[in-house]
């Protein structure tokens, strides 16, 4: 577990795309945030207030997220001459570069020195188990796409909102970079090695007894010809009771693959829910997401309607409307799971 | 490369399983070898003479296969010390193991003061791409099977030699420990990370243009919930143009999972072919092969012409029969690839 509450860099970025680990941060666990670090030059910002470290230190900051991405995931010069600055501070730093930060010499001895702590989130685990695909006891929905980065992380959090928000136990799961930086914890699937992945999901989602959900944030997709291993192992070792399915309507083709069409959501869906029943011969689909926002209102609205005739489930943007109408099905699958609720319903 | 001639290290095994990768190489690659090394208390043997370090170098030996297959990959204090002596008398050393020659620190300072060469198979190379699904020139052969361990690397590797026999091109491509160390390059895709799978099978069996043929070591099953994901990104990145479906009869469940069975011929290859659609929409089954050792002859020839039936498709024991019938069938479905037979057939 990375310690909260955290402090969140965005240096002197200009473009929000390259500090999205730091936004999805704050989005969705402003409550660990106590402020955001900007540099001379930084045109972003969180919302939140911008402090020194030695300030961070004051309000109870445990740790600086270092949550840039860019191509490549490298580690800035800028970038490592901060990191050892909010170590000298007192923080522990965490990291989901590409580049690791234990491998930097100088960071590396700054943390000894001090004696805090650095957090790779890219690197898997150690001793990660070859799956076993037997059954583990309670219940696991896991979003599925049609693409990479159409909103599967943004869609599992909102379940787990809204579950918690109706007193069901919920517990997102994270199997990237930035999830596992909101969560605090996970695995970054596309970093384990191959014949673990199924492993490693079984391991991120273990037998749970309490009536509670694990809601677990989807990779790639079938479809995707780069990554559908690692979608087809999450999907095996997940065990899911239910999925929903992600996508972003207008998209022209698979991402980093110009030519190359998307699957349709109903092709897409019967992959996945034949694929999954291998390790889970009763998983249902219980909704779709859309990412409408590239769409006005009231047009996204309208593919969203037209998609949940067309598909016979409810689907929703979580993000502008919500995903009530998801859990409502979901409920109505799993009735028992109502039951577990804290709120009595 | 791996320099070739070999000597086979057996050590002092009683178990032929335990040696299976040196066996694996006496079987493919008798002409590659000078001999074995057996220490005393050896109970198994290649049939190859059994010589001295020094006197498999004054026969031209290049490299010590270090072919030993136990679980955990791990590299014995006796073989550690073999390694060495072979180093030592001029070899370079090759292992399947999944402990590295190259983290062991004696090993590897004997290698570097003798100026000799460690070949650690089951590190993947470094840089591997990521798949991109683009469809490359030249056709490609790939082996599924129904489960682990049931003939996919010993069926690849005799189509090889039928394709080789007719005077066709035809190159087998590694994807596992055994099978690189037989053909002395390849990738180990268990080895490697997710993200890379479908990538890793593109590089190694990239655009050919002289009409011959890739023949690509599959791996797990599409079935197997411990594998399938590896299987896919194989299937995904190997573009296969042909596939042959690998089953031994009478197997009681899943290698590792008693109690899951194995899927049925007809469903694994038709999810088989469906998938492998995404990458290559023109693939075809050309055959069925089926490891019958553990059956008498008769009743081995008899299943096999029983499956043909059922499957509609050739139906051989690679080993106790040939690939002849799989090997006419690929002819008939390509017959472009006659023309790029050396015998003008």
């Amino acid at each position: 577990m990375i310690p909260s509450p955290y402090l969140l860099y965005l240096g002197a970025a200009t473009d929000p795309l390259s500090v999205k680990t730091s936004r999805g941060v704050a989005d969705w666990r402003r409550e660990l945030c106590v402020g955001e670090r900007r540099l001379p030059g930084c045109a972003v910002t969180t919302g939140l207030e911008n402090l020194t470290y030695a300030a961070a230190v004051e309000r109870g900051a445990q740790t600086l997220i270092l949550g840039e991405a860019n191509a490549g995931g490298v580690l800035s010069d800028t970038s490592a001459r901060e990191a050892i600055a909010a170590l000298t501070a007192g923080l522990h730093v965490a990291s989901g570069l590409h580049d690791r930060l234990a491998s930097h010499p100088q960071i590396r001895q700054s943390a000894e020195r001090v004696g805090r702590s650095l957090f790779d989130v890219r690197e898997p685990p150690a001793g990660l188990p070859i799956g076993t695909g037997l059954p583990r006891a309670g219940r696991r929905l896991l979003t599925v796409g049609t693409d990479c980065s159409v909103g599967k992380m943004y869609t599992s959090l909102a379940l787990e909102r809204e579950m918690r928000r109706r007193g069901m136990r919920a517990d997102f799961r994270a199997t990237g970079q930035t999830g596992i930086l909101i969560a605090g914890s996970g695995v970054p699937i596309d970093a384990v090695v191959a014949d673990f992945v199924a492993g490693a999901a079984e391991w991120i989602s273990p037998a749970r007894h309490d009536g509670g959900w694990d809601i677990i944030e989807g990779q790639g997709s079938l479809f995707h010809p780069s990554f559908a291993g690692v979608s087809l192992g999450l999907l095996h070792g997940s065990q899911p009771d239910a999925l929903v399915l992600c996508h972003e309507p207008g998209r022209a083709h698979l991402r980093g693959l110009p030519g190359r069409a998307l699957p349709g959501l109903q092709e897409c869906l019967a992959a996945n829910l034949e694929a999954a029943r291998l390790t889970n011969p009763n998983v249902v689909a219980v909704g779709v997401a859309l990412n409408t926002a590239r769409l006005e209102r009231s047009a996204g609205m309208r593919v969203c309607k037209e998609t949940s005739a067309a598909i016979g489930l409810p689907c929703e943007d979580p993000m502008a409307i919500g995903v009530a109408s998801l859990i409502d099905r979901l409920l109505e699958c799993f009735p028992e799971s109502r039951r577990t609720s804290n709120t009595g319903r």
